[in-house]
């Protein structure tokens, strides 16, 4: 009656597979700064602002739930959301033509392990998982130049007909500002901020008077070296 | 009356010796995600899905004691509980047949500090405070291949006549979320973020009324430089 | 009715741009330690006491202002502030002669990112939204030496014809203090460690009866690999 | 009436100054695991066990202070404390020989910048501020071996005419946890994590109703690259 645990993968909650992520650009995109339903919460871009574009980017939290067992986990990863903004005019940006795109746990891992001269491009389909699966393409490039890197993010709209290309030149320094505040974020959008932060009170904390420890009565050789 | 203070091994409740660290693979599987007794915390597994095994991972917490004298000590170090399952199908993973590997403290440091095309294998004998020792023998070894690394487990069980190797391939951006991850865990496993994070209250704020410091008030050669 | 969301520059709020942070190093000489107006806050100077002048570094943290929505966001962002003082003695050094630089987070993603032998040089102009524009320059230059850098304020002031140049030898230890102690408060100052600092309650953790997430009932070519 | 305030090294409260940590040695020691007063902290050192002595290491808080105006300032930095205890048979070690080290921040800042092959010392008096100043001196060797650092302590005690050596080799994995472990503890005992990690209230969260700020009004050359 307790039948064989087979595991599907649509019950791994937490995927570091690029399967997983392609679908969430779109489904992110509520989380943005503009999403209205983000009461409460802290917003803290990082803005650069170039002559053809403006590139801001921020960490978007997992979301938890809890479990019948009465624990919580992370119930979908968090992102860095990136946010392009195409410019129409002097110091001004246009926000209904903003685009997103959501950098998943793992790509964030390839963005801070970039070496100098190192390139790399992410591919998303935000309608993967509808009947309209393929019919727009995102693409991120990170292309090194002289001193920094282009990031341009291509969107291929084959419904629209459309295609557009948002292209800013991100200094080295702004760049590193973005690998030093990705990898400090990580951990969070990954939830194990959230999992290692318990706090300590009596649940956790034992009374102990003394008492050995049964894997310290060992002998071992490691021991004299 | 008051004997000399001989300290035998077995009163050190941290040890960075791999001797304390063999044991502990078994010990801790009751602390993983499916462990009935950690309602109350939160799961943030990392998981990376492959065609022929899934390998999570996730930080475990030390476990903390309070001495007669009041205050709060590491009873028993925190671990990265790595956890393989075989697939047994198109995106199928069995956790019937998952095997657990608790990266001690000091193989967390070794896991983090691996250059490129470097490789590195951590031994453990989950039984070793048994009469049993020597039996299962489990061994992890990290290997690099083009894109990552090669993360193998293998558990040769003489009781039962089996040998087992569950191996996952692991991109340079995957591992670079584990090593970024790993290091984030690695205060918060060994304690020191518990003990870092003391809050400031009247306890250990003292009132100053611009006291001269006694150690400032002495001359040094250093000074001119 | 709905005019087209056309984004003035002045509407960002967290630039990245040169432009902003110049106007900064005066606006912020309020936040010093010195600051009557900082009660409550907890004052931490790293500071490198050298024969000609002794450099302090403190992070100011960000000011966040309620948006009408209900929402927190960064007003202003922190920066790293330097206050050299100029020795007048054996150890004694002129508060009242004090010079402040207010490095933006993009100089402290140059500082943090400096290699062995590199250098760089800042430029703020303090009076620059006055009608006295330029007429106040300020440049910081980092230099390398034998064991360490060279730290050198500069300021050069066209109304009181004064010109003044502070310049203090850093160790590489001392200037590893720095880098590790800026990159910590990067993600602070940048208001980043707020907004992913976000509690754990009710609305944030939804119930979950192992829901199928959409996202994961696709097939994928990358599976196999 | 109002003097010219001129600064006396002595009311600079946190020196990175070698001069300032060559007392701490001894000042500290009541800071230790065995302090009596240290009711209500978490200890959790990181130990190392070799066949001659045992190494442990634990950061050490600064202590701050309440300044007439109301703030909080660091009254003493904190430290790195290192414990060495002799071995005296079969992994039994003498903690009544134990001999403390206390890395001050800028000695921290040396540790973690340490490249494969490099060597470092320091030197403490515990007793510089005493009439036996120079009487005792401790010397920390931190040397390259194949696999890691030999870490040494020597306390020549001219009083006492006694003269005691003790060396523990770390291998890489274990130095590499230290120099994480150290590299987190770093802005806790400098203060940083505590004067960045300030509570937002009303008090710093204004109300904000779109203002354009001025520093976002002017034009700038920089604007076009």
């Amino acid at each position: 009656m307790n039948p064989r645990p087979i595991v599907k993968l649509s019950h791994f909650l937490n995927s570091g597979n690029k399967l997983f992520q392609r679908g969430i650009s779109t489904a992110r995109q509520s989380y943005g700064a503009e999403g209205g339903r983000n009461s409460g919460r802290i917003f803290a871009d990082y803005a650069i602002f170039k002559g053809k574009a403006a590139l801001s980017v921020a960490p978007v939290l997992p979301s938890f739930s809890k479990t019948d067992s009465g624990y919580t986990k992370v119930d979908r990863r968090g992102v860095i959301m990136l946010t392009f903004r195409p410019a129409i005019g002097e110091r001004k940006y246009d926000s209904e033509k903003k685009q997103l795109f959501a950098l998943s746990v793992t790509e964030v891992g390839s963005f801070i392990s970039l070496g100098p001269g190192d390139s790399c491009e992410f591919f998303h389909d935000p309608l993967m998982q509808s009947r309209d699966a393929g019919q727009v393409r995102k693409s991120l490039s990170i292309k090194p130049h002289t001193d920094g890197y282009f990031i341009s993010l291509t969107v291929a709209n084959n419904i629209l007909k459309t295609n557009e290309r948002l292209t800013v030149p991100v200094s080295t320094a702004e760049f590193a500002v973005m690998r030093a505040a990705f990898s400090f974020a990580l951990p969070h959008i990954m939830g194990w901020a959230h999992s290692t932060n318990q706090v300590l009170d009596d649940n956790n904390v034992g009374r102990d008077s003394l008492k050995v420890h049964p894997q310290a009565s060992s002998s071992s050789s490691e021991w004299d070296r």
